[in-house]
């Protein structure tokens, strides 16, 4: 996969600047909360980082495509499509925790190949691609190994994100782990490209939730799939497990099905 | 209450830039973690942080009492007692996440006067106490209204925290609010001094935990009680509601009961 051209990742790098000096002001501002139709909460941090980031993308790259999580599609069918989550942890914004992060990522005919991961209060972004280490600002990062699920330190955002059926399989899961620390969404993955988590386990994800998310964590030596174990495209039922280490996502798996 | 002399106060600052130079070079390093009787870890940090503290007291106010969480009780019968938990959210130190806090309260006459929540790696520190109105890095804090339950922010740090008994009564209040948020131990009664989240419900906390919180608060506009809606002191069961409206916390009190 050598499509992912230099000027893509510098590309990516001022999007997440430019996403950044939105947000930053607005945090800790007790900003207007407004509540979608599916009933999540969304502010003029999500909605106008998005729309600086979609003006950029379609004067850069007018034959990309884009799909952001509040203004949806513009030729997503594209070869190239950005997909954007300007604030991924709306509801930690709103609460003042700087642990929501922009997701930014490059999808190559349905593929991602390239994933930001941007927390922009801390100035922490970790980036990585097809032949693109994952870094945070700048310095290598990597999975650390967990030989045994009941060694691991396991994340999830939160209980209720679960349906009654996927609840119990999750707390199967649940039962065998070292730790479990909640919250945190796009940040729990970061942590775990960096070695400090070993599992995270979620669903009902939206591609602009994790498609910045395998890039990282698997150029960081780390896996994440779909409850089956199959990797994560556009068509994904947003059934996600992220390991460091594949003993540990296989063991997850077993235990999930 | 003209008990907190700006001695204690200046004090309390030396604690925690020491606590906070001790922690800061052991995040993100991977550190060994112990697990204790009751089964939650401890690192180097917590036990490092915590000695040069007890150190500090000792050879300053050599007649004071101190109760910290990993060597526990110092004649802390004295008129003043100095309460420490130097990483408050062991879990989230070990998993990378800087949302831990060290706590620090001085106890008089078993009653919180003064108290210090620290993020060492944000370099956040509120401090608040008698006749000391509650500040975040000197700039003063003020918890926001909230005029009806089912407008608030409400944080909790585990679902796994509750008996089945106690956690019946959290969901009864969980399904009345706006938004739960998970995670965040200490971090969470901060942005509520700071007036991001509305409530607060935890159970099983102990003095270490919960007597740096109350002079936070209660200096910053709020309320924080047991689930009965009394202060709380050394002898509280650990069962806490902190809200930042009055009005919240009475509806939460009812909604329990």
């Amino acid at each position: 996969m050598s499509d992912i051209l230099p000027e893509f990742v510098e590309f990516a790098h001022l999007l997440a600047d430019a996403a950044g000096d939105v947000i930053r002001p607005l945090f800790r501002t007790n900003v207007a909360v407004d509540v979608k139709p599916d009933e999540s909460p969304v502010t003029i941090a999500d909605r106008r980082a998005e729309q600086v980031m979609r003006e950029m993308i379609m004067k850069r790259y007018p034959d990309h495509g884009i799909w952001g999580e509040e203004e949806g599609k513009y030729q997503a069918d594209a070869k190239y499509c950005w997909v954007l989550d300007p604030v991924d942890g709306t509801k930690s914004f709103i609460a003042g925790m700087a642990t929501f992060g922009t997701l930014i990522s490059l999808v190559r005919l349905g593929i991602p190949v390239l994933g930001v991961i941007d927390q922009p209060i801390q100035k922490e972004r970790w980036i990585g691609g097809a032949h693109l280490p994952s870094t945070l600002n700048a310095n290598p990062v990597r999975v650390r190994s967990c030989p045994k699920l009941s060694l691991a330190t396991l994340s999830t955002t939160s209980p209720h994100l679960f349906s009654a059926e996927d609840k119990v399989k999750f707390e199967h899961v649940q039962k065998k782990v070292r730790y479990t620390v909640y919250g945190y969404d796009c940040y729990a993955y970061a942590q775990l490209a960096s070695g400090a988590i070993d599992a995270v386990i979620e669903t009902d994800l939206k591609p602009h939730d994790f498609c910045a998310l395998r890039p990282v964590i698997e150029s960081a030596g780390g896996i994440i799939t779909d409850w089956q174990g199959r990797p994560l495209t556009f068509v994904s039922d947003g059934r996600v497990v992220a390991a460091g280490d594949k003993k540990t996502h296989e063991e997850i798996l077993i235990t999930l099905s």
